[in-house]
């Protein structure tokens, strides 16, 4: 087999077989294959497309390209969510505790942020002494322990995307449904879960900003699962604004504390147990994703998912004083309050200016490379629909460093549409839910 | 400017402007820009395509990537000819002498064979002592003295187009029109050419099996010459068969002499003057291309055009004996004639096996590493139309070891097709004429 052969294959538009595409992948993983052959081959998958049998095959290849976690000893379903990205976008935080106080096992490997959305690991590491950088070994202790666990990559779990996605990142083959179905699919497959439920998010603060190209992808993602024997669902949530109302890590803990306390915004408190719900019914723990629902909601009323994520945080080395006193949590030294110029309704949010309005003030990254400071973001006051007077502070800004504070405050004036008429009609929370094979056949 | 931020431009069907495509062009030369960026572009060029207006600024970004000769002090315009490669395609070595003898100034830069179709360097090279290896200065010498010179690329001459097809050749983006253009007409124009005749081939042992294909890029080469002033035609002419009856270096050296000294096979013969007139007529010696064909005859009838080779060989310090005794040519140790099995016509042959008969004997190369021996290949005996016997000797087969006499024969007698009935319709040896600006606009 020569790699020149399968690019011009599937640059001629035709179906590699599984073989092939096993071929390419352990080539490149094994250093055997060079950059340039398959940059080329992406890039002719990026504009001739994959069969949902090709992603199937890619996924299982990327999946085999590494170490696959195994937790037979834990009697219980394993579970996980994943989501594609968005702007105050925290639920992991609230969820995997419920879901583990209902005793299933979320082993959850996770990312960071990039660009204008925030990363669950770096907003666990706003958590003194939390460490993400866990072997399996110890995951498996504290998943014995408490049910949940959540870390961050390692070089055992599917390197074929670490190299792949380093090399998509700077050769124009990032969007592309069944590369990004592959990377997200190998990487949670190889967690050892039985069941997946995705939040595929939509709107001007998610990667992709309209409903069929994340429909598509959600559905790709649900059927890839689905041969591969897992029980998948995908939600299609709303990204059009910020979820809750904290932006930037320290401050999305507190938020999710509010939450595992009862409280918190009604958006973030109703996603994050729509998506446990779901987890329960898949992990077979409920009968319906009704009673899920309610087991979510009574786990958290009755502080027992509080109790669960002390209890995690605890055995992944984090200072729990710190979710009761949140002195203890990074604080910016500064703050500074963007006003609404004009009195009337706020009618949309450019979501992607507010993340990268945090990003600016050193919430989140630019390049992999950068550091961020755990402390600053923003509180975002005033969401879609919400009525504001003239001199109504929109945001407040948090910071450490004056450098970009006026592009911060500049972004967040930016990113909002207020207009004199209230708002007719709101969008929903949740667009659209996808389960079970529902694509065309190839 | 960041090649990610072009690759994804071109990826999305956008058209890219000169300066883009000179910092890629000029970056990727300088060793500046990676392979692996590259070769996805190349990969979204070949897929998406380039407009007529970008491939002339590829075409110009590749010419001035390197040396770009000058002839200021040659008063006679200079003119070439360039064809996309066949099997036994060896006017280059006819029509050199026959336009230098005219008095126009042939600065002829060529190539090896690779696969099937044989390289005019390698032809020449069968003739002892001819050297293609000459320096720009060592080239000045030669066309002052006698206005003929053929010589192989230098690495000084389009750098960029070397690094770039090496890439294309191993990532599946060779086969791209926009791709092909630019890399033969800035060869081409890094002659310091005023005219140049382009012999596109079609057939069974072309590039281009088809006239479409063919005729589009024939039309882009056109255009793209004329955007860079220059005259340029394209003549689409036939490659069903072998041009001549010689495939095989030293063998076709010999049917050139015959040519040269007013004999030789019709296609050959009718072919090489036609290609000279059009030089001739571009390069403004003659008013008309029917004066052009009357000149080049005559030209060969009075031995002038014979006389010219002589020259050029010999200031390129090939032997000229050899020219004349042809014993002092490499020639082979054995022969074989390849029979046919049945009466009847050639309805067809399969021009790209003649052409892998010779290689595989030692006539050409599978990789640009191959050594080739000048000695071997083969001659026709039976070609289109014509009527053969039971037994008549269709190919004689020169050959040196026996490893691979079985392979070609085979090769041979595959690539007949014998009916009982006679040939209705041969087809033309010219199909068509490019000239000018025929293209639809982008």
């Amino acid at each position: 087999m020569r790699l020149v052969d399968l690019i011009r294959k599937k640059r001629d538009g035709q179906e590699l077989s599984a073989a092939e595409i096993e071929f390419i992948v352990r080539g490149y993983t094994a250093g055997e294959l060079p950059d340039y052959q398959i940059s080329s081959w992406l890039m002719a998958v990026l504009l001739k497309g994959m069969t949902r049998v090709e992603t199937a095959a890619l996924t299982q290849a990327m999946l085999h390209s590494g170490e696959v976690l195994q937790w037979n000893d834990l009697p219980r379903k394993k579970v996980d969510k994943h989501s594609t990205g968005g702007v105050g976008d925290k639920t992991s935080l609230i969820l995997a505790p419920i879901v583990a106080a209902g005793d299933l096992v979320v082993p959850m490997i996770s990312g960071r942020g990039l660009g204008h959305t925030g990363g669950t690991l770096d907003k666990l590491e706003s958590i003194p002494g939390f460490n993400v950088n866990l072997s399996a070994t110890e995951m498996h202790k504290v998943l014995a322990a408490c049910g949940a666990c959540m870390i961050g990559q390692t070089a055992a779990i599917v390197p074929a995307d670490k190299k792949m996605y380093a090399l998509r990142d700077v050769t124009g083959t990032v969007e592309s449904p069944a590369l990004i179905c592959a990377s997200i699919m190998s990487k949670k497959l190889a967690e050892g879960i039985d069941a997946l439920v995705l939040d595929v998010k939509i709107g001007s603060g998610a990667f992709m900003k309209q409903e069929p190209d994340a429909a598509h992808l959600a559905q790709l993602m649900v059927e890839t699962g689905e041969r591969m024997g897992k029980r998948v669902v995908a939600l299609l949530t709303d990204m059009d604004q910020p979820l809750g109302r904290a932006v930037g890590n320290a401050l999305e803990v507190i938020e999710c504390m509010d939450v595992l306390r009862g409280g918190g915004p009604d958006d973030l408190k109703n996603l994050t147990l729509e998506l446990s719900a779901w987890m329960f019914y898949l992990g077979e723990r409920t009968k319906s994703v009704e009673e899920g629902r309610k087991l979510a909601a009574a786990l958290v009323d009755d502080g027992t998912a509080l109790r669960k994520f002390a209890e995690m945080v605890r055995l992944q080395g984090g200072d729990t004083r710190a979710l009761d006193n949140t002195a203890l949590l990074p604080a910016a030294r500064s703050k500074l309050e963007v006003k609404a110029a004009i009195a009337g309704y706020v009618a949309a949010m450019d979501c992607e200016k507010i993340g990268v309005a945090s990003l600016v003030l050193g919430g989140g990254r630019s390049t992999k490379e950068d550091a961020i400071d755990p402390a600053v973001g923003l509180m975002v006051h005033k969401k879609v629909g919400e009525r504001v007077a003239a001199g109504d502070p929109l945001c407040t800004l948090y910071y450490n460093s004056d450098a970009h504070v006026e592009d911060s405050r500049a972004l967040v004036e930016g990113s909002y549409v207020i207009s004199a008429a209230p708002l007719l009609k709101k969008r929903p929370l949740i667009h659209r839910i996808i389960q079970g094979t529902v694509l065309p056949p190839d």
